[in-house]
């Protein structure tokens, strides 16, 4: 499922959650079994079973906020979106939670394509679950929303701490990952089918908008059900949080390839490496991956549009100066130059491989002068890459507040870093659009001294951005 | 040198910079050429040469500031530090700065063990000061503050960029690590002497600490010299900032070290695999490296009193479930335990080897009971590794923003990133203690329920600590 | 158990090994089904099942021999041992075997210590004997020998392919390894009890004389066992084979060690990295490492006796040349300067620790010339590695040629590569002492020019030595 | 240029060499210092200078020779080149050589793609010239054999141990690889005009037919240099040696690749990864890297012809059997279904793109049934990758042994390892031809078996082939 692309600011802030929360559409006040009662509302009201068994255990204030905006005197404060203006719902345990832990029958979806880090999410969620509040039907369900839509086609694993111990450090994912197949009320008779009341969906921006929808359909049933989402994109292309899990460790797989490209290009006279890295709507892992290997000439990302002769004129002086040359180009760059006009079955643009054109361009404009490229297109080969220890930390993190979060009895919501916080988010809110690398933000801006690229090539003639997020 | 060690808050705060900016100790206004004069003071008065290089690049408005606290309603408030209650300085480049670049001589000193990241510090210094600001006078000083205060028996490097273009990729520092040799007078001689007007000085709090003083003894001579601090510590206990540069990088290292220690102890019967790894006063690598590697038993640090016995039980449940344990030791933990009750040279207390302490006495305990350890001290295999992507990047930054800040004039301070955005620290409160790990921090509590780890030995029990910095 | 060390030439050979053929204990050849009978002996009289299920494959013939020396003229004739002059039996599948597939129960046993490709090898004799022979029933025998002589304390592991799938890809041992445990009349009780007439044993010298005592019992009961050995040693001390499977994985891991220290010893002024390395007797991964790292001064290995002034002088000149240096020192040298005079239970000799005691004899020599060491002692972390995967082919080729050995009939035998063909030795040739590295041989001479070591401490003044094997 | 492919056994042989020895053309003894003379013979008549340095090192027997074959009844003896059935000379150091050290200035050339393992050679080369001969003109010619013919061009390098210390651990070639330009008078001229008397040229069978053609003008214009090659092909298609150095490097970065390539077919139903490596003529790396990976389904190589619908049947019963499905092809398989039918300038065949035919071909198979493909092609990834220290070792050891070869007076020949000891072929024997996979090696039936491929995959139905080298 395609997400609505508004690159604009929502109307919408998260910073009350009051219609995400499973209390909100209860007519019988006791359908819960409900214990302390706090102070004029239902929610929070099981004791949080951490509680008993480390009874010095700190935990949140559940009110506890983030700010939005941690800059005063902003430079930029006229660019940026307002959304979370009002601040976001922190994440994390609480003390009461509104589910009793051995009622909960737990399924856990991961949507579209792999990313460094599912099984670390799969792995955490599980742990968190099962050790921390004794919940013991997990459910992991295989290709993506097909296996909720038509659970008989697609069989579902029972998960625990041993069968996911040592996941993590293994790429891809246990579960498998599936496109499309979504449909909100056949999920809704299957969650009511199977008694399940906690679903945790990872996938990018379409898929929590699925999950907004599902959250809408399970409303309008009242079916009790806490639908929780971890945003994820390996483009690191996901509204509002400070970076996507597994995006860094794309970026570190990325910059070792940019290394082989350089190793090529140094070891060849005139030679111009181009390598093609990941990013549809957003250069973030071609700008990082730069910054990281700090040996690339020319970065094209989507939000840039460049002209073939700046790129020639620039290619020239560079061999001029050292004689070798490395390219990035981002997957989505260019497309002005290498259109198809495609629309896939789901309804997103097809991309024409704008590597290659780079490539037999250059190959074709070098050949006169002796030189030539070298491509490099390492597709798979970053996608399937094991997380990095850090970069597992923060999937931990992520996975454990997904946890506490759905415990809490939020629901239609989404876990996110902001300011390296993790807060609760609408999953509309997550769905709203696609971040972009912003042109005066100092990743690009240095990204752009950094490859020593010209005013041209950099973007920074085009006109100004709007909605630039939290401190970029 | 040592530096004044108050683990408790300082009394500045680092909100207002101006007796840490040269134009405080000039009497002559027209020392510095001015241009153009900005309203009532005499700040930033030469044209960043960026702005005429690239016309269109965005400038940080020089009043930015960043917040030190971001949370509402936070439920650890009574507990956290106050210095950056005013918020601190943003760093970045600014588009009016102190020094006119072509009258600059900049040097740069490393100071203190290796840590990841010294070469991509070096090499960002001198890519920003050559290639942004046309400084072509860049000193490399060797062997640290000996370098400086005997620079006759320490010879100088030149460097360009040519000379750093590929150090990023190889661990170390290519301008020898050095302890000691700090003289606050002879060093202000040397500077003088060689016209130097720019230090950047690598080191940890002690490093940082002398920066202060040097800084001191330049405003009390009315020597101008923009001194700018990078904070090192492999064990990332410097106060204030998010992390240290090299944390990442050595956690990484020490997560596959603990990789290693888990395949020895899963692959005998009865086995106990101990590493030990970085932490003199603080457990960060080794509570991350346990996180990151997700297969630790227990952790043990130096803010987390244990007792011997509850060791011994511990290690007996966990053999009785699974056959086999990890433990990793911070060397600071347990120094009740091997106390040497020496101090070196320079005063830094002799900590005792509680690594080789845990392996003979957990050996001779599970003797009779037929299992065995497994000791592994990775030591230098950890600090010398080389810097990873992202961790570069973040060295990229902070040296980047060091060369920024020393551009407009500022001197007595150091970079460092809070809420990951780089602020400007005085270095006297960088200086004025050390961090540690917090026991209610979600890092901790965390960690504790990830290993399983019973009560006695999380230090729940003990009493609450206060100065609990920005979002632990 | 520990090997009879006789360093010298044995007086058999293994170009004959009808003794070591489960038809020379027969009395009534009816006791296994004979087809097609060979002309007048009671050998390969089963058809193999790969014959029939791929019937171009191409067999070896049974006879087929590899030569022991392939030198002319050779300089180094009167130094070498004769034990393989007549060649030895090449492994590999024959047409005919002995066993009947469906009547063979076999059981794999690891011992001693870990050493990376153990995994490789379960899993290499599982697949051949399931996949290509058709066994259904592979016992994984834990603790080594232990599991054997003490079944009932020992679970064992029912071996099949999709349990050791994706073993290789992780260091360690899943039948988890054990040491001592032996006593031949026992096993023979337990393989007769359970009926297992296929035996295979990986471990190092000691574990193959006790494959060759067990051999002796079986024979002496007329038990039909086919016992195959697979000589394990990660130290590469293995008579009369080329090298140890695992040897290389060792070789890499150590030379990423040494790079460590190279780093660290050029980071600092006056800097001696010491980096212990595994060999007890032999220093195969210390010269190999050092060779493969070109990053190394000076190799101490246990065949080469030195002076500690000879050490000082050339420290001395090697730090007066480069201003740093790197030692890689293998457990067993030096020992005479480090003796315990104590042995371990098995009779081993306890060795003491050279690493440590050169750490500090250096640290107090350098002391006074301002000068430090750097010590880094690997340990677990190279014996925990996974298998490279060129050595995983390896392994998986001795493993392969180890089932096709047992389904001739073979017992009381190893394999091991020999001018790289798998051949097939008499475990008591293989357990007749230890190879060492001889200081006549291209490898220590290339060894020695590499690190531009003086002739005292190159060996190359000590007596000649014999023994040597076909091409060193 | 392109060798002549005769896929045949050649009629010349190496067991003599006395054509390929700079004596042969001297008309007048005495252009030569000669000192001792040898009876009846001018070669061998410098003493090493290695021996006076180290006065009890071994040296080779100069007319040490290695056996062609080491097999006793060999059951493939009909299917066996024979030309190395004369033996071949041994190359090490040797106590008399014929170049007065002081007289030589070498040069070194490295032609044609990359292939790991280059700069160990660039450094093995200059240090065994350097360090142990004392030879201190040692040039290093760029961009192949243009920089010899236009040297005016192509500026030369001048190499030292120094320059080349730390080149080793980086991929790639510090000289820069270069193809074509050859032209043997020019060459000639170019080598008298600056008084180069010693050539290393590393470089595939092309380079090496070339070197043979350059060492016959040589020797026709009785010009003394000594030309001796390192054969060098990343696809290890080298006829008579055991393996090409780089190969092992080459082979564990495909593993590696199609680990990833395992991981993504196994995260996702009914995925069938195709990875595409290199292999032109010959399927080594292919077959080796499917062995070292021990998780493909499906290996083609040139070598064996298969049918589409072979493919799709097998395609059809593994995605049935076990879900997913790996399959890697060699660049030069199947070529008869993706013919360009064209030749580019030097008259090499342009091969049609076997991986993506592959690719499309089965995505359209596999849609309806609902699977689809994961395409890599790694390219440069691997062919840039640094060298792996066992791989590393092998370089140094031809390159050691090509500087000795050269000193001891030998021209028109390569360096190569047969049985695991260097010899010396040659060069027109290596160029001779190019080696293939063999059918009915170990190597190849183990990969078929090992894929559990059926046979009408594994080509053993194919006719039976010829010229099989010493014991595959």
């Amino acid at each position: 499922m395609q997400s609505p692309k508004v690159f604009e600011t929502p109307s919408e802030s998260s910073s009350h959650l009051a219609a995400h929360h499973l209390s909100t559409w209860q007519d019988d006040e006791n359908s819960h079994p409900v214990w302390p009662r706090p102070e004029g509302q239902r929610m929070q009201k099981v004791l949080n079973p951490m509680a008993t068994a480390r009874p010095r255990m700190n935990f949140l204030n559940p009110n506890e906020k983030v700010m939005g905006s941690v800059l005063l005197n902003d430079s930029k404060a006229a660019m940026r979106s307002h959304a979370l203006d009002g601040g976001g719902i922190r994440g994390n345990a609480c003390k009461f939670i509104w589910w009793e832990p051995n009622t909960v029958k737990a399924a856990l979806v991961t949507c579209g394509g792999l990313c460094p880090g599912l099984n670390s999410i799969i792995q955490g969620v599980t742990n968190c679950l099962w050790r921390d509040y004794g919940v013991r039907q997990i459910i992991g369900v295989t290709a993506g929303y097909n296996g909720l839509t038509n659970p008989s086609e697609n069989e579902w694993i029972e998960l625990n701490p041993e069968l996911v111990s040592e996941i993590h450090m293994k790429g891809g994912s246990v579960l498998k990952a599936g496109r499309g197949g979504f449909d909100a009320s056949a999920i809704c008779d299957t969650l009511r089918a199977h008694g399940i009341n906690m679903l945790f969906v990872i996938g990018g921006d379409g898929t929590q908008f699925a999950g907004h929808l599902l959250y809408e359909e399970a409303r309008k049933r009242k079916l009790d059900v806490s639908i929780v989402g971890v945003p994820k994109s390996i483009d690191n292309d996901v509204l509002f949080v400070d970076k996507t899990f597994g995006f860094d460790s794309a970026v570190e797989a990325a910059a070792g390839v940019i290394r082989n490209g350089w190793v090529e290009a140094t070891s060849c006279a005139k030679a111009v490496s181009i390598v093609k890295l990941m990013g549809r709507d957003a250069g973030f892992v071609a700008a990082h991956a730069s910054l990281a290997s700090n040996l690339v000439d020319l970065c094209l990302v989507p939000e840039v549009d460049v002209e073939l002769d700046d790129i020639f004129s620039y290619v020239d002086a560079t061999l001029e100066r050292k004689g070798h040359m490395v390219i990035v180009v981002a997957e989505g760059a260019g497309q002005r130059h290498v259109s198809t006009g495609k629309k896939d079955a789901s309804g997103h643009t097809v991309y024409g491989d704008v590597g290659v054109f780079l490539r037999d361009t250059l190959n074709k404009y070098l050949k006169a002068k002796g030189g030539r490229t070298f491509y490099i297109d390492p597709s798979y080969i970053i996608r399937s890459v094991p997380i990095t220890p850090n970069d597992h930390i923060y999937c931990a993190r992520l996975a454990n507040n997904a946890v506490h979060t759905a415990m809490r009895g939020n629901t239609g919501v989404c876990v996110g870093a902001v300011h390296n916080i993790i807060i609760i988010l609408k999953s509309k809110l997550i769905a709203s659009g696609k971040k972009q690398l912003k042109i005066k933000s100092s990743t690009w801006q240095t990204c752009v001294q950094n490859c020593t690229m010209p005013d041209k090539l950099s973007g920074m003639h085009q006109a100004d951005q709007k909605g630039y997020a939290q401190a970029e």
